[in-house]
């Protein structure tokens, strides 16, 4: 297991920077009051493909060595990796398949064939997922990116926050959901570096906790099926991303459904962005955990703005 | 009658400067892809209250003399004027009394009172409208601000104009929603003095296009009761307002109920900002008149934010 470095968060953001947005920090002078914090929210929702996982895809594509290029790469996602990576090949000009549940949203099937990847559909579950992609990678010899347990996509997730501490000094803190844990590695690889007296919090849906299950007992726990409005954040943590977790998050706060849409709905209606469910999480628990951000500058994470408007939570 | 002028409005901008935020400019290269256009999209839907309107309030309030402090200031409006007008008045800590139609939104009674102000509850027509702010005006003997008709106004509004062509350079054109014209005729004021060689286009609801039937026929037309999704949209032009758009704008265009709400679709997918119908006018009439604005450099005033996230178009 190789675990990314320093360096290699450093040199995915040269790599990646003609590809990426250079996101903004908002603030919310409501949002203050209601926290008692002071809250800087890194909004990936204007990243290009919509959402943070750009970093990571883009690192990966255009790291990748010029003998591959023809195979091109692979992934299984029905979510905002597929769309990243399928942007970040359609960008390079190499040939992305993505590997989708067939009950997976139009909207993000659309999305992937709009950047010029190509779906191979499976039926919804591990099984056949698994049985469909390896038959996809054996047929193309295309390069698998993991979602995130790989240390080319956290090395790419990094350049996220070492953006916000440029943006932003004197950061106490700072908050990002957790799902299976790319983000947050990434968040950990270069604030542990480069900021190590800010602490990182996870933020996870109560209905999906694993990760904090995993975090108090001190070893990987998976469930089988969560289910949770935030569906960016189902999935478990994998040896690389526990790396992370285990050595650099100081604590890991949940939230229930309702905390989530209320919190989601309070900056859509506050701060006028749109934001999925899972970019919600950071301020849900920070509602509910107010002793431990009260007078801090919070970084947050608002991770993706890939929501389907006509069926809104 | 007075008709603001540069100074008025280079006034306006220094006295209101530590209330108002300098809202962004944000692009978006699928719109720009889509119309053939640069967009350039100055967000007063981050603007404090929620709106642009915020601007003339604030110069309204912020220039009022001492000796008219202690008796405030009141309006009839069931929109955006009505939250910044209370808005303002309570960061200069003075009474400010608002006559809404008991039929009007509860969020934004709400919204009106968080910011201090007191609402008088009227019947939903004109004449009981009419009454009732006559009988709050004696008793209280508040300075009235009329949400579009005044100079103070109109001088507050050209604000966003200025601060535009400050933050883009180049432009060829400046496309602002019409309704009563408060925006539009700032929009004049500041742009035939400091950039004259910008065109400036209203765009206005099919369903209350009363300024495009005012301005073709070249004297004001009111109509009585129209109904558009774009509900800030339905106030006639007065005097003042068409001092503005009769000498300055170059056309006004219209766009359906439909699509109004397709173009706000487009930009809350597409931008991942929350944005209200009003402000979905000016890219639903780029997108209908591709012959005047491909390949130019164009301003979108995005109006506002204060949407009910309950009940989506």
């Amino acid at each position: 297991m190789y675990i990314p470095t320093l360096d290699d968060m450093l040199a995915a953001h040269e790599r990646i920077k003609p590809y990426i947005h250079r996101t903004p920090v908002l603030t919310s002078s409501f949002l203050d009051d209601l926290t008692g914090a002071k809250l800087f929210f890194k909004c990936e929702n204007f990243q290009k493909a919509g959402a943070f996982k750009v970093r990571g895809a883009s690192n990966a594509v255009f790291g990748l060595a010029d003998d591959k290029l023809a195979r091109g790469v692979a992934t299984h996602s029905s979510g905002n990796h597929a769309l990243s990576l399928s942007y970040a090949a359609g960008r390079r000009g190499i040939p992305c398949t993505v590997v989708m549940p067939r009950t997976a949203p139009q909207a993000k099937k659309d999305a992937v064939i709009g950047y010029g990847g190509r779906i191979v559909e499976c039926e919804p579950s591990t099984s056949s997922r698994e049985a469909t992609f390896a038959e996809v990678v054996g047929e193309s010899g295309a390069e698998f990116v993991h979602p995130y347990n790989d240390p080319r996509v956290i090395a790419g997730q990094g350049t996220c926050s070492r953006e916000l501490i440029e943006q932003v000094e004197g950061l106490d803190a700072v908050v990002a959901p957790i799902g299976g844990g790319g983000m947050i590695s990434g968040t950990c690889l270069t604030l542990s570096n480069l900021a190590p007296e800010v602490k990182i919090y996870a933020a996870e849906p109560t209905r999906a906790d694993d990760a904090y299950r995993s975090f108090k007992a001190g070893y990987i726990i998976a469930d089988d099926a969560p289910d949770t409005v935030a569906d960016g954040l189902k999935v478990p943590l994998k040896e690389l991303t526990w790396h992370f977790v285990s050595r650099h998050v100081s604590d890991i706060f949940t939230a229930s459904d309702p905390e989530i849409v209320d919190a989601m709905k309070l900056i859509w209606k506050r701060m006028k962005i749109v934001i999925e469910p899972s970019s919600a999480l950071p301020l849900a628990v920070i509602l509910k955990n107010p002793q431990t951000f009260a007078g801090k500058r919070v970084g947050i994470i608002i991770t993706g703005g890939n929501v389907d408007l006509d069926s809104l939570p």
